[in-house]
């Protein structure tokens, strides 16, 4: 029996999973995909082979009920049923959260899941999620090894400074520091980057992770120096519906002239904020680009996204000491050319210069010249979730030997 | 009778003011300057020639019952006794905030007082004290004509991109919007840059006006298109008390986690934070530097003051599409070569090349060869005060003639 690995992503009603083996390099190669969403709703629960076939698509009856443990129970049965010469070796976790301790991926037990519970208050909306799956997973499976790969491990290396705020020293020890997330997209970016350009692996590039959360990333040699989230999910880029940047001022004005509670304030910054709260449109970019010509608040949405992402990204240039390539990945980052071009046109001061039949190509490459370049490159969190933790389970056999 | 107006700055427990007569040219010529400072604790009010000799130097008795008013009263029959062929003509105010609406100073009546009493949410901190002398000469010398002038108007010609946050179109509307601030000084900055440098009046300048409190902005040719400063007079740079930007998810933290009132968050954020809360020694940055090779504390503040500015004038390097100089002012722009210095150093990648002999001299000029230059020039931000009520009145007149 071969063993493979099972990775999970779970948001507040979704489970995002993957079905990793390893090849015969070790890399990680996927066998299946899936998502179940809606769960507590109306549940929807699709997997994919690795060309994108779909292998099961159920919308099961019991429909409140039906949440993450149903979830994965089906897919543990789906799994079993369909395993081939497979068996369920391990699982590992998108974990939002790790923390000021955890800069690498870490094997599960009771202290660690401990651990990343005190963290809940750091990430409020996201950790819980994440960390829910852990336990229906030790519940159920308890001789599974499981593994939690973190989004902010890979920005942990980054000078003391990057990571500061100005606040009362005591306060910062508290934990009240720029962490930075979508790290595990940025470390495969950065994982990946040699083959796209060797000259930008040894270079100072910025990644672009653009989706519906967004931020920027200051690789120096592939290691993380800066980024632009902070503390926790809402600070840097506007997003699909998230803030960005927001002086802490305004915030005092949402509670105390706006009457709003702390909760209800976080959710309408987190919530009804970004693309859809400019444009009272939508949160998604392909309907915001589709409307631009005509819906005033769809056009300022879109151009304050790329301002924003314009300022950012010199303010990363200024932290590299200078820009050699610019990494563009994320679901607007690899589909939406258009907000490629923007960017780049914005960037001219760089030394950007756009290829536009590149660019409406899709790349990899879509800058033309000796300036620094871009890339398009499509980001792949679940194999960096797989490499982590073969990586820890690999290390955990090690003294066995 | 020659006019002579008094321009005023008032902060909580201080009065700054000046007097000024017209020069020849029409420009405003300082005649006095003065500090009535320990306001309702232990007064202290200082008058200075324009050359800095000391003319009065009093500490009043009645301690508790010396406020505002007092001083001011006090300041008016000083100026009485001195005023040789003088007479008081006008009270130009320093207003740290005009909202959307003021774009430029405007001359003081009951609508505006009002409009201005509506802002006072919006600077909950700065307003009130602003307001209070204009109420105190409306109430005393109700004859003399006052004018307002705007920290925030110098920024109100921005994009409308730079200053919209990422928020509901709702929230932006009701004013949530990032209006900049040391408007004063930067509109003087930008007034005389053409007499430092013609090249620079025409171009790409990044302002950098640091003093205890601290920010930048971006001239393009002399018009602002950005600044560091947002909603409140909290946001960009770290301060010397204040922290700079902060994720707004830090203030639910605050607020949730350690248990403090929107009150006390604000008031730690506004006061105990920036290179105090960092050091935990100083807001001073004199103070700092001397204990800098000593104090980890000291040393960290600094770096990490030097290290926002370098990042904020990289983000402001892309608003301007490149950058031709950079301008040093305020208390630490203009006197501590040190921090230029640093901040020079690392915009080597922009071209800068600093001149260490004419730093440590204080310029003007502090970087050589072919790019982009760098100047210390000292603001005046009562001199700005003046000429926008020379301006008010004159206008003012226009139509009687």
């Amino acid at each position: 029996m071969v063993p493979a690995a099972l990775v999970l992503n779970a948001g507040s009603s979704s489970l995002k999973f993957g079905v990793f083996v390893r090849g015969e390099d070790g890399a990680p190669q996927r066998l299946y995909q899936g998502l179940a969403e809606g769960l507590g709703g109306a549940p929807h629960l699709c997997i994919r082979d690795r060309a994108g076939t779909v292998l099961a698509d159920e919308r099961p009856d019991a429909q409140a009920s039906y949440g993450h443990e149903a979830a994965l129970l089906q897919i543990a049965e789906w799994l079993s049923t369909h395993r081939g010469e497979h068996r369920l070796a391990a699982v590992g976790h998108r974990v939002v959260h790790g923390g000021m301790a955890y800069a690498a991926p870490v094997r599960i037990d009771d202290a660690v899941l401990e651990e990343l519970e005190r963290l809940v208050p750091l990430a409020p909306l996201h950790q819980p999620h994440n960390l829910e799956p852990i336990r229906i997973v030790r519940r159920r499976f308890p001789n599974l090894p499981q593994v939690a790969c973190f989004d902010t491990a890979f920005h942990r290396g980054q000078p003391e400074i990057a990571q500061l705020f100005a606040l009362p020293a005591e306060v910062s020890r508290r934990g009240v520091r720029r962490y930075g997330f979508h790290g595990l997209s940025y470390a495969y970016i950065a994982s990946v980057l040699g083959a796209a350009s060797p000259a930008l692996a040894e270079g100072r590039v910025v990644a672009a992770h653009l989706g519906n959360g967004a931020s920027l990333c200051a690789l120096d040699r592939g290691r993380s120096i800066a980024t632009t989230m902070g503390f926790s999910a809402l600070d840097g880029l506007p997003m699909g519906t998230r803030c960005g940047s927001l002086d802490a001022g305004a915030v005092f004005y949402l509670l105390r002239e706006m009457g709003l509670t702390p909760d209800q304030a976080e959710r309408m910054l987190y919530t009804r904020s970004g693309l859809l709260g400019v444009s009272g449109l939508s949160n998604d970019m392909r309907i915001l680009r589709a409307h631009a010509a005509t819906h005033p608040g769809a056009r300022t949405a879109i151009d304050l996204f790329v301002y924003r992402i314009g300022r950012e990204l010199g303010s990363l240039v200024a932290a590299l000491g200078g820009i050699d390539g610019i990494v563009f990945t994320g679901g607007i980052g690899e589909h939406d050319a258009a907000t490629r071009a923007e960017v780049l046109r914005g960037a001219a001061w760089a030394g950007f210069r756009l290829d536009e039949a590149a660019n409406a190509a899709g790349g990899s490459r879509i800058t033309r010249g000796e300036g620094p370049q871009a890339f398009v490159i499509p980001t792949d969190e679940e194999a960096m979730i797989a490499r982590g933790m073969h990586a820890v389970l690999d290390e955990a056999r090690q003294p066995a030997q």
